[in-house]
């Protein structure tokens, strides 16, 4: 950042004549509890979710501004908690807080913006998928949904429930993706079918999916068998785990797996539809899960 | 803007390797009551607090992104009317609402972000005030105090009520009194002297005001004197009418005047103090104005 904290206004660098902006609220009760999550949970939360949307544009995200609205009995150190968890989670992309606000309120509500620097890339927004194209994605899917599923079921100890409290986002992936060709992209934040629906909407494209392609990692399908749902369900529907799902041609599909292979740490990748001609949307080709076939939240 | 609401993250176009970045929450209750302010109210508001940080900085404003968290039972058309303000308060300066999150909530919580465009210049910020200099103010003073004070009298049909709801900044002013050669500027949402305050301990000066010298409009003495006040503790502690209070040499004041003096509405102007070497801080001397010595919200 070229001017920090303190000022009326924070003044960042971008390195072209673009800057991107995302914004995104997280409100207690709808997105997390405090009983469940920790504040540096929350933390880490807020900002992973903000990075994410300006990774799904092609972008290198660059700093963040965050609002806090806190009830005044709030307990002593949550919001240095949160601080910590802002912090650490914009780390591991090198970005630093710039601003914020602080408010009374009645309700806990974190407000987060992010900016992004396109570095004389071009954009990748929703519009560009085309029929012919496949539908890949790179990260996590229905973990967090697998986690909220524990927590509301008490088993708070269990290890997928932290994937509810904190998302672990494959960040470097989605510049590979952009690199590798996506002509459109989105992190999963409402769930796969929805935010594909976002695409297929704004490209004016039908989007097959076969819900056989969908991953099913053991550990999702374990838990799901002790819970009795359909582990699909948390793939197809469930959001918050950011992974970023892309259309591009068949040989950028390629490409992107060749790329994803050079990062240092293994990213989940799974092609999971292709893009056709046809009334814009999302329809399984095979049997469609059950269940929602978006992101609730839990209140 | 060069790519709008809809997608991931916006992309917003600047001149300069630089963005100006701004945020700041109105919370219900706390910035505003819905039965004293309608959602346009709130609406323009909400901009023009975020605008007036992104000026004080002598940064043309470019884009907003805004968050609502709002609770379920919302009126119909309140969303509407606060996007109404929000849009027509950007519209006096050209800037477009590019971006957005909504979530549920227990209460009514409007966090908005700013962005703006140096446009090649330095930024002002609040560091550089000098011994020598003078303190200057454009805009109104303790308007929006009054019609606080107004309005929990029970006189909300009072015109300066308005004040309160509203506020009418002096945007123009900003990048003139920077073009002038401000050495600082802060617009004034806490009050003047904890503005001020904030210059003096940024800069490391002391800054001394002339109580005499306080803008003392008839409306505000009327308005006073119904209510068995005094109007300086209004334009000495009352915030929120985003007036741009700067730091410059005395020569650069006249420039500043003439600058003015050349806008389409007629801005209030005033020398109000200098800036002394000595202990950081605002001190009156002469009579120091009753009252609080910052801006403290109503709940």
């Amino acid at each position: 950042m070229l001017i920090g904290p303190g000022d009326d206004a924070a003044v960042v660098r971008v390195s072209d004549g673009r800057v991107v902006v995302s914004t995104d609220l997280l409100v207690e009760g709808q997105h997390f509890r405090r009983d469940w999550s920790t504040a540096y949970d929350v933390g880490r939360k807020a900002a992973a979710q903000n990075l994410a949307d300006i990774l799904a544009m092609g972008a290198v995200p660059t700093a963040l501004v965050v609002g806090l609205a806190a009830p005044a009995d709030l307990e002593v150190g949550w919001v240095d908690g949160l601080t910590d968890g802002l912090r650490d989670e914009c780390a591991r992309l090198r970005v630093s807080v710039v601003g914020g606000d602080l408010s009374a309120a009645d309700v806990l509500v974190v407000a987060v913006t992010a900016l992004g620097d396109l570095r004389g890339r071009t954009a990748v927004t929703r519009a560009g998928a085309k029929p012919g194209d496949v539908v890949v994605v790179a990260g996590r899917l229905g973990f967090a949904a697998a986690g909220l599923a524990l927590l509301s079921a008490g088993r708070s100890d269990h290890p997928l429930a932290d994937a509810h409290r904190v998302p672990d986002v494959a960040y470097d992936a989605a510049l590979r993706l952009a690199e590798a060709g996506a002509t459109a992209m989105v992190d999963v934040s409402d769930g796969l079918v929805a935010d594909l629906g976002h695409i297929a909407i704004a490209s004016g494209v039908r989007i097959e999916l076969a819900s056989d392609d969908l991953p099913l990692p053991p550990e999702l399908v374990e838990a799901a068998l002790a819970l009795g749902v359909d582990p699909r369900s948390w793939v197809a529907g469930g959001g918050e785990d950011h992974a970023f799902a892309a259309t591009m041609r068949s040989d950028a599909a390629l490409r992107a797996v060749t790329l994803l292979a050079d990062l240092d740490a293994p990213v989940p990748f799974a092609q999971v539809g292709r893009v056709v001609t046809g009334d814009p949307g999302v329809v399984f080709v095979d049997e469609t899960p059950a269940g929602p076939s978006g992101h609730q939240h839990f209140a």
